[in-house]
């Protein structure tokens, strides 16, 4: 049971055809050799940035196409059940271009968006450190402001693209003022002082490099300040908004892939004289997880058409990447079941879903931080 | 965390408002007595009748308010959260005219909809029987062609409404031939021959009658047959398919009920020297509550558009209705442990909230009923 | 699939024999009314006394019957499979004997415990408060010591067997420090100052009254305190572990019960022309709901166990309240749905058993107080 | 939280010390290493033989250790827990012993057992094949009888220890009967025509190697035939509920050790100033990883003693291979999520024993066999 997506304008179905068009031909068919291998990519950011997809939800003067959330989200959800290395990406790369896009200086996006959004250059984002990961505010990396700019000195942790990419969105302290205390930098991956740790050796996305980002006396020009001082942890908490949306797109990605091939292999092998498929012990595993998968996608999307109407989806979004990470990780665990020993191994792409899975649950603010930020919301609400 | 609703129209939100209205005033107040009492609120049939709400989805020509089912579902499920018996009785009853509004001859239309769709008479839906009950191609009441039109005999078991009900559509066997030799029928509930068994004591929708309708030699004219004979099965699954949305939304409905409530009462109760919803122990519970309950909403919201746009829904509707039930067996039973024993009293509505849940889980096609029609659609589709 | 017990000695055979015949004969036949009458079985406790079985864990020389805690658990047990009014009023009654049991000066035991034990007097347990449940330690009812004795004042909440029973084994405080304030006390029903409240409306156990006892210069002479000044607390939560093995003891009982009407119903009922039995739709979940409970079982017995043997069980007895009564939960919500229509309705006992599991989840610290006493064990032990 | 082991000697209390000394020496420092490096740990096995572990539950005169079952599994548990490849495999070796010690003759078993049990020789177990993996009765691989003994012709799939055992303890069909035409034969490792495929590459123990085991015109001498001809499938069966119960002390060894990293982990890692063990959100899990972890244990162990007591089992076995590996799974995915990213890398061994814990609910009979078996106990016992 394949996908029957519904787009709201004929423009959306031509692109999501096109996406399709080059995930057969450019990336699925690469996936498992470049997991295994651990390479990363870098040539098929180049092919999507030429074919415009790397700054879909960006106005169009910018060389953005401006799609709407609804549609550039269901883009990410058909690469990532390609190769979620490509699809987790594309979403890291758009949360990167968020704050330059959204608080950035008229000057600022004029010089720097063509090329982050036109696919010449790739994006990583520098938040999490090795000590606070789910408490971000407490971030301690720092740019002390001098008369020519900023210094930056620390260390950013678990920063996917680390080493690869070509700019760096970093969140740094300007002053000791707790969450009002940090600031958004602009930093080319060309400054001088700045250095990567070796990739971490990971349980999945092993083509996707992770790595520690270390900033050792870099020099900042004033103009590297997104928004003001002080307003870094409201853009990096706005930016994280969107990219849950991009990772619970991902998470329907990936249990989408892992379905079709469970209920495609189902239909195929026989036992006790039957196809698989027609014993309730099966059927009804699929069953559930075509289920579990279509209230994943349909909540991702009420979050994404409420961002696209302008209405606050904070609280959406933190439902929709807790309840589809946690799908994602519940389906493909029971699609490595379906395929018994054939779902155990390489030659299938199925336990590769299960191990990309269960990173889902963990970036962009661990499940149990999405159920802080809506236990939040609810207490707030009075009810 | 009240519901936000997202609607198409603004004549939409006006009748939300409407029915929010009407609960307030003429529903939530009477549920807690009646369930008690057992007493069936026919009156207020009467007056959802008066306000235009028994005819919602169906064509303003023959009485009804042209409503899409993205807005006639929101609907029951506000009148759900207010009392489940009288949102179930509003689907059941919507249930019950599709037969005739869709596979009726333009007479047929034209005489029986306008009251049954003006909220003087009240429908039930008759196709369980005592023996077939998930399997409903096995029913074996019989309904005998001769020179006058039809004899009919039998029993029907598990009817909402039955012995409440202005009229009944039946489901009798007019062949041997299985499935094929089913026809569907409009019968008055002031034909001879009809009598009714004692409403079951239920856990819960103690107000709202179950009982054995029984068909002893009722005689019906010709021009009582919907359809052509032996098209009754597939008009009787057709109306299974909007008859489960309409118990998706009543399973949102009292989850989200359930979910206030007991919100409300964390907010409020204090431990060790703090309000309980400031511990993660309730405020996570409390957060996966609320992520379930937007994810059946979304998901029987996007079943309910594709049949608003005439694309195939049956296997979206199994699929709400499958993982709205079951969600809200599990959000009214933690929401009972939210309160603790306050929740397991009558002096909450909570613990009423979990016996109601229960039959959800089992009318119109139980769970596992659910599961054989979603598994046998991933079956055909060859994947 | 019944159960076969493993028991320490023939004694114990001769002794569950004993229990099986008295349940046939004198408990099950009368649940289902006085559950529905709301009667509480007084006389049903004076027969159980009279065979002995009010005194099981305790000392012979005090009419006790010297059995382990890994016998008399599976008493409870199957009490509670017949009716759960009486196996955790059992359990109750139990708890409520060990301060005199195991804190009693000699004096207090050989004058008290005879009766306790004998079945001649029924006890409750006054822990609870309406404003601290889950934080005990915060409870407010006042033990004023004076030169005659002690001067009470104050109302305790949730109290089983609240107006029925004939002594209260009451914690009360008898200084403002915090949990070390707290002394335990016995008093008998007769004392002038003694009230109660009207009986709960409670969800199920309908036949067994929880009610408010009020204290209201409730005057006690000095030999009423159990054990020293200030102990109570450390009193109140020993029994507690013993009481919470009743609990677990008495959710594996309802389980079972409902585990056999389940899977006795699918060995009869036939659907699509087979038992549904032969379904691995229904199978599958009988097979989870046996493995679930042989779980749950084996843990409690563990637990009992190590009690027996005097090694420390306080942590496995919470984890066993706790797996158990969640598990009494989803088994007994399984089992109606087994029955579809029928589980729903009183004629047969499920529907019953499911209302009954939702109290275990809450009673003797309610799932998320065992997980707060798991969870600092864990913290405790430094891994 | 370590355990704390119940045993039923001192002898036994002996042998877990000197098992813990030896992973601990032996076998988990290498764990990691060879686990990345697909290296099997042959010369451990040969340790462990030295040390009399090889043979732990069969007769002392054939070189067996006569431990109970009750001891045998916990010795797994804490081999399982240290490296999972030591403790799968001891469990397939004694598995692969258990036809010859149980159906061998007196002559086979003199001959055979000796080196089999001292741990010079390393077994596998040869059941499934391609096509039959959960039907195991539908296997083809043939054994023609003739003159000079049995020409063996077939492939054998999934075998642990496949090219890397002494001895292959062979199912293979010598009459086209079904279930009742299959037997049983000792195949040592160097008979001409037997020979290997590639080891599986698979998504964990990737140290213990996973072949095809092909027989190629196979020449057996009459006496390599185990039991009597057509007894195989019931040799087989029984040999499982034994190697169930090795799966299930596997699983929980391995859930042990992920909890106990997540524990150690939690209590160290501070977020939000203050160690991340004292948010209810992380110790509630860990509070219910230990719980599932102690009822798991608990389970295996009352199968174990219902074997040690000659009582029939297999049910209980299947229930504890389903019950523990289910629950691994789950624990094992929540460790992961304690340590966040640093449990995503290598650098921890904790997504590790997340890549073991799958291969558990599919080896021995996948766990919807598993279900199968028990849910046929159920139907059988006419309730």
């Amino acid at each position: 049971m394949s996908v029957e997506r519904v787009l709201p304008t004929p423009e959306a179905h031509d692109l999501l055809d096109l996406v399709r068009d080059l995930i057969g031909k450019e990336v699925a068919p690469r996936a498992a050799a470049d997991e295994s291998a651990g390479r990363f990519p870098r040539e098929v950011f180049t092919t999507l940035g030429a074919a415009g997809l790397l700054g879909l939800p960006y106005p169009e003067e910018h060389g953005g196409a401006a799609q709407p959330y609804e549609v550039y989200l269901q883009v990410i959800e058909e690469l990532a059940a390609g190769w979620l290395a490509v699809g987790l990406g594309l979403s890291v790369h758009t949360l990167s271009c968020f704050p330059v896009a959204a608080y950035g200086t008229d000057a600022q996006r004029g010089e720097l968006l063509p090329a982050m959004l036109g696919g010449e250059l790739l994006g990583a984002y520098c938040l999490s450190e090795p000590h606070s990961g789910s408490d971000a505010a407490a971030l301690t990396t720092k740019a002390v402001r001098d008369a020519d700019g900023y210094a930056v000195d620390g260390v950013k942790a678990w920063i996917t693209h680390g080493g690869a990419a070509d700019f760096y969105t970093l969140m740094a302290r300007t002053s000791p003022d707790g969450a009002r205390g940090i600031s958004c930098f602009h930093v080319p991956a060309t400054v001088p002082g700045l250095s990567f740790g070796e990739p971490e050796r990971k349980m999945g996305m092993k083509s996707s490099p992770t790595a520690q980002v270390r900033f050792d006396g870099v020099r900042l020009a004033p103009e590297a300040l997104v928004g003001a001082e002080g307003e870094g942890f409201r853009i990096a908490m706005a930016a994280l908004d969107g990219g849950r949306l991009g990772i619970a797109a991902c998470a329907v990605g990936v249990a989408q892939a892992a379905f079709e091939a469970a209920s495609s292999y189902a239909g195929e092998r026989s036992q006790f004289g039957s196809r698989i498929v027609d014993f309730q012990g099966v059927s009804f595993m699929l069953a559930d997880m075509a289920t579990q998968i279509a209230a994943a996608r349909a909540l991702y999307l009420e979050a994404a058409r409420a961002r696209d109407a302008g209405r606050p989806y904070g609280t959406q979004a933190a439902m929709a990447k807790l309840f589809a990470t946690d799908m994602c990780m519940k389906v493909t665990t029971d699609a490595v079941q379906v395929l018994g020993g054939y779902g155990y191994v390489e030659d299938f792409p199925v336990e590769r879903y299960m191990r990309e899975a269960k990173v889902l649950q963990i970036v962009e603010g661990t499940n149990q931080v999405q159920r802080l930020v809506i236990g939040r919301a609810i207490a707030k609400s009075g009810r």
